[in-house]
């Protein structure tokens, strides 16, 4: 990716991480013998489709051993959002009859709220916790939540408008205690924080490889056994019957990959990321008005985030920087052009105007210290303006209105 | 793919092409650039973001130019499967105030089928319809099966295991007249056959981009404006609103390419693999006791299938190939494991005997005619085998009871 600024040819700084990552060289390198030479079905019994079965079994085994879990847990889907729906709608579904009620939070994604509000359109309730101002979900308030009919309980595990971590250990804890199904969306966090699924005692657990450098339209569902949530893609019966469809081989072994190399990583990734986000979020905080958003030290290694005062919009943020070449974003890139962070922003209790002037700068190993000084730098530059950019406008609206009623 | 046959290694013979097909070169150019350059989320607003949505477009406009179309009515999916359970159980959750009566086949794929199951434990009634000898439904029979609570109809365009290509335009002209949703997997069927979604005047069409050289983890579902079935994959509300999940962009940029040249190479390909195919078929028929299944002309263009008599199981004839580098499958790739044939071939009148015994050898222009030689010789080879393997079981079982009796 390149930009033209004034003449001068600089590479663009992509910090959108949370939105999607480039695959790495590696997950790339795995995956391409499987589009055009082991190109077979697994379902298939002839040595094309026994090559292809193995090397999905040897990608299940790695997503198994970099969550703690077995590889009999793991079932792979398109994607997080669909993990999210088979998780929900899969237990609502086998468990309706034992209760209709089902407690998330007011900061999941979109890919649980909305199955949330589908789901109450088939008459299950639905609860929604408020994190505090630092987008941390109480236990005592989970505890205060469960009714005798609570079948479900779905609390992410990191947030991606905001990077906070959430004390899953000590929620599903909770759960455990009263017997209901714990389900975490670890979408933004697997692949970047250490995760175990025996520790943290979570029933289901949901992930997409794009996240963590693997390729786009794959992820999985970890589903302790013997609990599986009822079929919600029905056909051919792959993924042991309970999820059909063709498998995305090449997408599988990349997942597999991508996730065997972040684990090997992550020690290192963590450290660097750490201090490049914290130099960001240091000198971010010198420009007045200026404001992070979520948890201070409990958020994810490579995220930041904030808000400022007096810029209308940040649509015109993150035009101002994508036009000096830095590919920034203000919140949920699955709805970046509807700026999606307002509802995690208010539900932590910023108002609703400051709530929309979000940025989120996501950043990934490939970031040096020179990029982050360079985006501090256009920031610093570009806030000033958009607030005087602002007062202008409103003075011409003043002077315009003037006008009109003259 | 290379198989060791006697000392003399020649190169495997891929002959499973309804079960999926190697990505063309062509496709997998066309994909490189999106996992590590142009690698940005659509979703995003900064110029990462927007390449990618540019591509997307672009692969929309490819699909739909490929099947007469307009762009508007183009969703990208996970794949066949996905298509087949969005359209029908999107259709059943958007009509079911209208009626809750479903006409379908009886040779349809599981990704029909079993949806259909799933849907009937919602109190939806299903009427499946019987295939004549051929696999050929008559329209006579569909139009006798409707009712006035009917809502939907969904007929395969182009079947998996006996590649017989049904009546659409005349099926779906029933349906039209009644105002009938009419739904057509044509997983099949794209991209090996002509097709127009206004000349066949279906409402809704699945297709998958790894049927036709296109990658695994991508399809689309076309769905006549404004007609769009409700929201199956909730959440961050890609596709318009309709099919949430980031999008599969190398993926969907793939199938694109891949429609593309499938559309551009029909006419050579559908006469080099009609000849190759019909030389198959005549060399099969002189093997006693083998029967071609499916219609004689009305089928794929690179589809051949049969049965034997007095095999004991196809599994054994599939086996044999694979061990003389023939790569084939007995029907449906999505249950080549447990050989899913026969539910197809016994509703066309087989005997469920003869329906475990079948053949399906299905070409792309990558095979050869030497190939086919070579297969047709080891076809004549291995079936005397089996029938003789087959007479030594059972005569070693009737001399193991004598003893047992004794």
């Amino acid at each position: 990716m390149a930009n033209s600024n004034n003449g001068e040819t600089l590479k663009a700084i992509y910090v959108d991480n949370a939105a999607t990552t480039a695959v790495s060289e590696n997950a790339l390198s795995a995956m391409l013998p499987f589009f055009r030479e082991n190109f077979g079905n697994p379902s298939a019994i002839h040595n094309a489709g026994l090559e292809a079965k193995k090397a999905l079994e040897a990608a299940r085994t790695a997503v198994a051993k970099a969550i703690g879990a077995f590889s009999s847990e793991i079932y792979f889907t398109c994607g997080g959002t669909e993990s999210d729906n088979w998780a929900l709608r899969g237990i609502c579904a086998s468990k309706s009859k034992k209760g209709r009620h089902i407690i998330s939070t007011e900061i999941e994604h979109k890919a649980v709220l909305n199955t949330l509000a589908a789901l109450q359109e088939q008459d299950f309730q639905v609860t929604l916790l408020k994190p505090d101002g630092c987008g941390v979900i109480a236990p005592e308030a989970l505890k205060n939540a469960i009714r005798p009919d609570t079948i479900l309980i779905s609390i992410m595990l990191a947030n991606n408008v905001v990077g906070t971590i959430q004390p899953i250990e000590r929620l599903a804890e909770i759960a455990k205690e009263r017997q209901i199904i714990f389900h975490t969306d670890a979408v933004q966090a697997v692949g970047h924080i250490p995760i175990d699924v025996r520790k943290l005692s979570v029933d289901l657990l949901s992930l997409s490889a794009h996240n963590f450098h693997g390729p786009k339209g794959v992820g999985a569902l970890y589903s302790k056994v013997p609990l599986v949530p009822a079929g919600y893609m029905t056909g051919g019966g792959q993924e042991r019957g309970h999820r059909s469809g063709t498998e995305h081989v090449p997408g599988i072994v990349g997942l597999g990959a991508a996730i065997k190399e972040a684990a090997e990583n992550m020690p290192a990734h963590t450290k660097y990321l750490v201090a490049l986000r914290d130099r960001l979020i240091g000198e971010i905080a010198k420009i007045p008005q200026s404001r992070l958003t979520g948890h201070p030290t409990d958020r994810l290694p490579g995220h930041a985030s904030f808000v400022f005062e007096g810029i209308e919009h940040s649509v015109y943020l993150i035009n101002s920087l994508n036009e000096k070449g830095i590919y920034a974003s203000s919140g949920s890139a699955c709805s970046a052009a509807s700026t999606d962070a307002p509802h995690v922003l208010t539900a932590m209790g910023l108002d609703t105007r400051l709530a929309h002037n979000s940025l989120r700068i996501t950043l990934s190993a490939d970031n040096t210290q020179d990029e982050i000084d360079r985006i501090c730098r256009q920031i610093s530059s570009i806030i000033p303006e958009l607030r005087n950019r602002k007062t202008r406008k409103r003075t011409k609206e003043i002077v315009s209105s003037v006008f009109d009623n003259y």
